[in-house]
């Protein structure tokens, strides 16, 4: 049977998801995203996709037998049903709700942490989590007020990566670092250059607020306030492209320190 | 006089121009960004301001008496009109219509200029220019196909930055470079990680299309494809973050180069 009808309450409690409405459940849309998500440990509740995109795609079709999705009802919409659902201009004709999954606690072997305060808009946490992955982050945390990590803007410019690496929990700012962890915060007001830092230690790299910063009690334990040179008249860089330049640092320290000890070895 | 109804022939002007229908002409919205304009060479052909802005933001009423918008007509609007013109959720209460700022050739001085193919995001374009001013690119070049730099949503993103720096034309994909400038790409096939590149020669850095890349053609002119080392797993950065990335590493050898000769000065 296809729902045909944007007022049935499956279709109305999905949009409830979508707005964030549905606090313990989370929006997963387009076939991409929806397969990265299953390869998670992510619990489905409920599946839709029109009988176009099951045609059409055969990645759409072939998630909905896929065995993680088993158990929880796949509904076929119309197109005009799923497009009252999308959070997109262009429906991709799948999407999933799942329960939102539970941060979890900082594990005591992460040596790269990246710590978010306030970071508001989707587009900025997503790419940041997406940056923060590639460049070998062991996990992310946001410290408060950011926009939620599994809001349907955030996922799709994480472009995945929300399902892949590791989002910490930091409740009510209480955040427990492994012993000996060192935390370095991004500020214009930074007294050292961001290069000079020795990133090859542990440390947890804290970014703040789009037009305010870091909080100030936030900024009283950080170890290094860092600043990234700028040319004369700049102010400051968007909080994405921030993070990439820092983190990449970072993983450019890394890499040159293994390579040199991979020398070492080899001329023993 | 108050104008009162969006149906007037300049308000209705005005959306024209904020929706690209008027080539000739782009559309400033903000104080902020309109004083950056204001800064810069622009010509100004009208502006729109509301009394309660006027009132409100004494940034935006001094601007209206700034010498350099001396003969643009400055009209005074009505909340709802100016709300019929916005490009945002939350209107500024200013409005400028400027002609278009012709792009200019590549100043043979360059030595570090960055070359965008098909990026059509409009926060990726703007990120892209607000990150090269703040990593001292010289100019920045559409190379075909880009979200305009002169759009509303690329402006804002762009956070002024587009009204600061050199944009250099390449038109029709004919690219003149200062004699012995290199070009490097930016490519996932890259053959060498792009900290191996010595950026303290002139060079021009070519970011291509969020989903396909650099065009073939661009890629054959390249003197290096540099790939940027990612954590297992992951398949590309976003596109601003990646130029980031790279402008930022620019950067830091060059500095590094400065400081160098500096003490060598010194120690002479």
């Amino acid at each position: 049977m296809v729902i045909s009808s944007k007022d049935n309450d499956r279709i109305k409690a999905a949009r409830r998801v979508r707005d964030g409405r549905e606090p313990g459940m989370i929006f997963i849309e387009g076939a991409k995203l929806a397969a990265e998500a299953l390869r998670s440990d992510i619990k489905v509740e409920a599946a839709f996709i029109t009988v176009d995109a099951r045609g059409r795609d055969a990645a759409a079709g072939a998630l909905l037998r896929d065995p993680r999705i088993k158990g929880a009802p796949v509904f076929e919409v119309t197109e005009p049903v799923i497009a009252s659902i999308s959070d997109t201009q262009a429906p991709q004709g799948i999407i999933l709700l799942a329960r939102r999954p539970a941060l979890r606690p900082v594990t005591p072997s992460a040596t790269l942490l990246l710590g978010l305060d306030r970071v508001q808009d989707p587009g900025n946490m997503g790419t940041l989590l997406r940056t923060a992955e590639a460049a070998g982050v062991d996990a992310v945390i946001p410290l408060g007020g950011c926009a939620d990590v599994y809001s349907p803007k955030v996922l799709r410019s994480a472009m995945g990566a929300a399902f892949r690496m590791p989002l910490a929990a930091a409740e009510g700012g209480d955040l427990t670092l492994p012993p000996g962890m060192k935390v370095a915060a991004a500020t214009g007001e930074g007294d050292m250059d961001y290069c000079e830092f020795d990133w090859r230690v542990p440390v947890l790299l804290l970014l703040g607020n789009e037009g305010q910063g870091l909080r100030p009690e936030l900024l009283a334990r950080c170890d290094a306030r860092l600043r990234i040179p700028m040319a004369r008249g700049v102010e400051s860089l968007n909080v994405a492209a921030a993070g990439a330049v820092i983190l990449f640092e970072a993983a450019r320290q890394r890499r040159q320190a293994g390579q040199k000890t991979a020398k070492a070895r080899k001329s023993d």
